[in-house]
């Protein structure tokens, strides 16, 4: 018998995908280069030349045997210094290699974070908007993943709704800043309050809530934006890295959990970490890619089109009347959309070629999601595309029309 | 709360590390090329330089966001139709696409395997001597690993205890050939019989029993050994394959689930890998990873060491009056220790700095397990030291001595 919760699964149909698809069908129709594909959340530029040099340097000087051997289960020993090492200078927390779990990108560290602090049955909360992925990555764990509704004034956290589902079923909160879809990058002032609020049902329900913190877009943060360090908030985080985004390899899976020292019983999990690889069969990331991202862990990808893109977009958007949180990092923007639902809207905005992804996806409907991990270029030439459709369908709606 | 079950986990002690930690710890004392270190099956022959090469000439060559960029879940579908083509080639089953899904190893293989075909509280049979990995791999899923005692005459599958165990609750057989740790090759006679078993218990239960074929040694078969292909046998099959062995690449983590073109529902089993792997966070095996091995599918490294190597000991062995079945493939040996306590025996082994590691960790008490993927040079150093310790513990015993 084959299992059928996995079977089930086949026939949800993910919009995002769906959306993609419609980008590439109409690309071979009218050519690629004139679809405005917004949809998917595909890092854009070159990977550092470091990184490929380093790759080539190891293939043509190193023994085979040292670069593509096993790797120990946590990782390599000189890749979990180097990247405590990293994240001490960095951060101010005497990380050392003990923290470290070298994982295969975010979603093994998130694999890994889940089954630490949870049992079947157990809750962990988020905050929309959220990855829509988080929903399927709890879920098979057997937790339950629950979502706490947005506060669409700023997609910072929404305290009043998060402390009446914050029940003692909670075993974890995941958080994700700079934030996918919003861009949004949570204050200094929102983790504040949000460690505070842990530290406190965490006492009267005599257990740790644990702070799940996936980070995968801590490099891209613009200019004048302040990303505080979550971790250095709330004693019990457990970082969840990945480097797809910042190194622009999001192919090669690579990353790591970082547990806080300061967390109780901080080396035993890293240690469980091995343990739990054992049971969902990936014993370590793989090893000349761990290699290579510690030589290069200070360097990212010339990530400045990304903030070119959303101030182009932002203004655009603003000047046509949309309501916005103007974005503090990513490659995303998510602002509200012309009509309720947003559904309808995104698919109207098909007819121009625009490719839009509707914010229930995220749980936040009536808002929408564009990915503008593209080319500058197109981004500009969109503009027209999308000035007549906000002209065509939603005159007088907008401020500028 | 920590999840109990993984921190359990950390005080069980695996007996392989714990030899291999002492072989270590010895050749700091002694000089490491004085340890007879049998306790690692870790490939000791170098990487094939066309692996070597293409990688350094992709990394030259082509952009970065072909090499680097995200796979889809089921694997790079280029890679996808270069495998099932080689499949198809070398065995005659119907192999496309559609019936490969690219896996981070063996160890990722299996978990989605597991996963395909059980639930909690389902049962998988295996066959002693069987890899202790299983037991963790398994059991961390929910459902129950069984084992089957060995046949010792021949290490191929004891029958007779087979089918007492055989249960309506069994929801698959997995197998492991060329067999870590005996190093045997089933027989198509074992295979014939066990598939014929297989489809009259399926039958009689009302639901099909999977055979899940773990074939990381595939590629090590000795002169006049035939290794038959286990998918050929039995329509319901899902073979695991790593490159680990074949390639000496096992830090890469790479390899794949072919199910059987002729199992019911084969390509719905592929898509429902790309389902488990949302659950257990490893999304795709590394790319550039995938691109390489796709061009060297049908080169292994230099395998001939490890026959080399089987041939030495066999025949001290058998000349030192050991049991002894003769592998038919892999780098392993299984030889009946000389008293019935193996875990004693391979203590005073230790003596001798000789590192044998005792069968009890692989189902079949009172075997033990050599590992020669180690130069043939340190083989033949070696026989002195086995000699002696014969001779100085077990004298009369051994026909010749």
């Amino acid at each position: 018998m084959l299992v059928q919760k996995y079977k089930d699964m086949l026939s949800g149909k993910s919009v995002i995908r769906e959306l993609s698809e419609f980008a590439t069908a109409r690309g071979q129709e009218i050519g690629y280069e004139n679809v405005f594909d917004y949809s998917l959340g595909n890092p854009s530029v070159p990977v550092p030349r470091e990184f490929t040099k380093e790759m080539v340097r190891m293939l043509n000087g190193e023994e085979t045997s040292a670069l593509h051997g096993y790797s120990p289960s946590l990782g390599i020993t000189s890749v979990r210094e180097a990247v405590a090492e990293s994240l001490e200078r960095r951060f101010g927390l005497p990380y050392r290699k003990e923290h470290i779990f070298m994982a295969v990108g975010a979603a093994g560290a998130l694999a890994h974070a889940f089954r630490l602090v949870t049992e079947p049955g157990d809750e962990i909360l988020t905050f929309a908007p959220y990855f829509p992925e988080y929903g399927p990555y709890v879920n098979l764990t057997g937790a339950k993943l629950k979502v706490v509704p947005p506060d669409t004034d700023n997609f910072q956290i929404h305290f009043g709704k998060m402390e009446e589902m914050l029940t003692e079923k909670v075993m974890a909160v995941l958080v994700n800043t700079p934030n996918n879809p919003s861009g949004v990058v949570y204050s200094a002032a929102t983790l504040k309050r949000l460690a505070g609020l842990l530290k406190k049902k965490s006492e009267e329900y005599g257990h740790t809530i644990y702070l799940i913190s996936d980070e995968p877009y801590r490099e891209i943060v613009f200019r004048g934006v302040e990303a505080p360090c979550v971790s250095c908030f709330y004693d019990d985080t457990i970082m969840c890295y990945s480097f797809s985004k910042s190194l622009s390899i999001p192919g090669e899976r690579i990353g790591y959990v970082a547990v806080n020292p300061h967390c109780r019983d901080a080396e035993t999990m890293v240690n469980m970490c091995g343990q739990i690889s054992r049971g969902i069969g990936h014993n370590c990331p793989p090893s000349i890619i761990q290699l290579a991202v510690a030589k290069v862990l200070d360097r990212t990808a010339d990530l400045s089109v990304y903030e070119t893109n959303m101030n182009i977009l932002y203004n655009e958007l603003t000047a046509l009347g949309f309501t916005c949180v103007k974005p503090g990092g990513t490659f995303y923007i998510f602002p509200k959309a012309l009509e309720e639902d947003a559904k309808v809207f995104c698919r109207r905005a098909l007819q121009y070629d625009l490719v839009l992804v509707p914010g229930d996806t995220f749980g936040a409907p009536g808002y929408f999601r564009m990915a503008y991990c593209i080319d500058t270029e197109k981004v500009e030439r969109s503009l027209g595309a999308l000035r007549r459709f906000v002209k065509e369908n939603y005159a007088g709606q907008g401020m500028c029309l």
